[in-house]
């Protein structure tokens, strides 16, 4: 128990006064009445570690929080909680690690130290019995942690399929309304949601350390980072955009967390998402999550998924979630407490659309056929297009394994009258409701 | 402080044992282990509150769980927390009072005494110092309450829309697929959906009760079922349907709860929604409530919000919270402290769509903008379509006050030239982000 939970004013710290940082100070001064009614204590920021104390900064917080010393955070008995705002994964996980191990709760918006060191900083805060909490680590002020760990609890989710990504999400609607990928980029830059480098997010990346740290918590078993495939969305052309509209979807970039059988599929890849399902509504940098569990057919929880703002947001809600239960145990534990397998990767089953590119002749459907059939690759619906002496062909498969669909594909790449790489991507139609 | 907390097992009791109450014991067992890791407790339903103990049910209880005796449950100290699912006013009421007095905390599904009686029940907790929790009368497994009142904090929510009613939902899309109203109704009869007597759904009563929930915890301030105006589906025809569609728009029946300048405005319409809007897509009897605040922009949270198991898995969650935080104080206040304002009712500010039936001749058109520039209302789009003698004028105005418009449209009804009474609905357009 922390000591300064006795009266009503409670000392919280900071790592990092950035962006983040200096909003999470605001919106606990501006929301002061708000938590005490709920918690019963005033959460006041009096230490924040930045690296240079004194260096000039636009809403500096008040005299004498700022510093540079780590000791004098993690050493103040006073402190009820920590918010890990400063990002990157060192020095911040060694200074995260030493905070739980002298028992005092974290809250982290650090997605990567979640997603990379999650396993050792919730034994250690199981081990110290203190909160980690992590809600603005995935899709900002979106409380889809909290909604799974909380309100779900009896549920049993057994898929999670995510846009979580907003900028790729961008990209992937300006698309649908003529741009190319490159004008697309563009414009996602000059609006401030893709960086100047924007590997990280296009690749999917950065939606599939999300997906990595929501298939944890769904499934109570530990995902790392190299089990989740993704793929990212700079291959997807006009082409595709314009044969999803044709078929009646949009695309995204989805990420998919599933337990098959007791094994744990998780991945990013763009994706044909049937026009009516609700991932398919989500536009412009928005992000959505939809979670499947036995009881509740399906809940789906939307919103903007980045911003400094809604970040903050979060931050707060945890710290005063984790003053709210200090003392009762809840939610100290680990949220692992299983360790499942991982699918093989070429087993997960899904319906695919498959991208062709071949010679306009006679018996080259043929060859392509017996090519899928040979794989048990059955055809739901084909569009042919014509153009120069070439056709190009988009196929949408029945439920089939990624597997059987790869090497179906490999086949019909070493014939002789196929001229591009194909592509192949999931679909996601059905809804449980 | 209950005292069986200090020990794993924690009993807790029912009041009510049919569809819910059966599903809130099943899901206790069935999701032990989880409940266990997250709380350190094991919740038991060692009594349930029923009229005939006697009565032979499809799923019975442990036997010696059932009761006709309140007051075995209200007098054992054993018992950490009461769900009530029972539903009803009476004696449902006095029930829930005399237990928050005795100090138990309470978990409830009831939407109708929460609505009306929520001021009473809340002071006894108070005054208790005991949690009452009610995730489960909104939304069945949508847990709208919760994030409200944990996850957004910080994030001065000033604005709700919702659609919270299934069956007027199914009922409106079937009528965009080509039903009349009689015929979706009927429909959704079939299906379950709506109940033979379908009043308390389709005149807009039950999302009413909903709103008047969602306001108060939103806004801090008490807000009466008779505070909500409220308006229901009966009165929509394949014409407004028709004009919705033609304007780029889909009808729900969408809730609202706006603080404007520190007075409350809630009330529930048929409303015109713009198709790019997340409420505009969803679809059948599932429910969506969307939630506007300072840090977040807007969250939107979808599923089904019926049912008997997805009510059950919310009451299982509240239940669960009310373990993990005793002792904390924790919520246990009463979450209005404030007292605000009803705006007056004419006050009520968005753009408007009003359908008149009027003569076809020349003039016409003259008079009716006469009239609702006479009352500051202007036209931002108007379509106009013939018939026999007869034009139907589709009007949607730009913002303005929906006492404006009604007094515009008293004047137009008592024109000669005016046919038929006109119909008014909200319009939902823009978006925050």
């Amino acid at each position: 128990m922390i000591e300064s939970m006795a009266s009503i004013d409670v000392p919280v710290a900071l790592l990092g006064y950035g962006t983040v940082g200096s909003a999470v100070d605001r919106l606990l001064g501006e929301s002061a009445e708000d938590i005490e009614r709920a918690t019963g204590h005033r959460l006041r920021v009096v230490k924040a570690l930045v690296r240079d104390p004194a260096r000039e900064r636009v809403s500096p917080p008040a005299a004498g929080t700022l510093t540079s010393d780590f000791a004098e955070i993690r050493d103040d008995p006073s402190i009820a909680v920590v918010a890990e705002v400063m990002g990157g994964l060192d020095p911040t996980g060694g200074y995260v690690l030493d905070l739980l191990r002298a028992g005092k709760p974290v809250v982290s918006a650090n997605k990567q130290l979640i997603a990379q060191r999650g396993a050792e900083l919730f034994a250690a805060a199981s081990e110290a019995g203190v909160q980690l909490r992590f809600e603005a680590s995935v899709c900002a002020a979106i409380p889809v942690v909290k909604v799974l760990r909380e309100s779900l609890i009896a549920t049993n989710v057994h898929r999670i399929l995510g846009i979580v990504n907003g900028t790729t999400n961008f990209i992937l609607t300006e698309m649908e309304a003529g741009r190319s990928y490159g004008e697309a980029l563009a414009e996602a830059q000059r609006l401030g949601y893709a960086e100047a480098d924007p590997t990280e997010d296009v690749s999917g990346a950065d939606a599939a350390a999300k997906m990595s740290i929501l298939a944890t918590v769904a499934f109570g078993s530990r995902v790392p980072l190299a089990d989740v495939d993704h793929e990212g969305v700079d291959m997807v052309t006009p082409e595709h955009v314009a044969a999803a509209h044709e078929l009646e979807t949009v695309i995204r970039l989805v990420g998919s967390a599933t337990l098959v059988d007791g094994k744990i599929e998780v991945r990013v890849h763009p994706t044909l998402v049937d026009r009516h399902h609700p991932l398919a509504k989500v536009e412009g940098a928005f992000n959505a999550v939809m979670l499947e569990g036995d009881a509740i057919r399906e809940i789906t929880l939307e919103g903007p998924g980045a911003g400094g703002i809604e970040t903050a947001s979060a931050v707060v809600a945890d710290m005063v979630s984790v003053i709210g239960t200090t003392g009762t145990g809840f939610l100290q534990n680990d949220a692992c407490w299983r360790s499942l397998e991982r699918l093989p990767p070429g087993e997960a089953r899904a319906p695919f659309y498959v991208m062709l590119s071949v010679d306009d002749r006679p018996g080259v459907l043929a060859d392509v056929a017996r090519c899928l059939a040979a794989h048990d690759v059955s055809i739901a619906r084909l569009i042919q297009h014509q153009g120069d002496g070439e056709a190009t062909l988009h196929v949408v498969t029945h439920v089939t394994a990624s597997g059987a669909v790869a090497a179906a594909l490999a086949e019909i790449e070493a014939l002789p009258e196929t001229r591009a790489r194909s592509t192949a991507f999931p679909v996601v139609s059905e809804r449980v409701a």
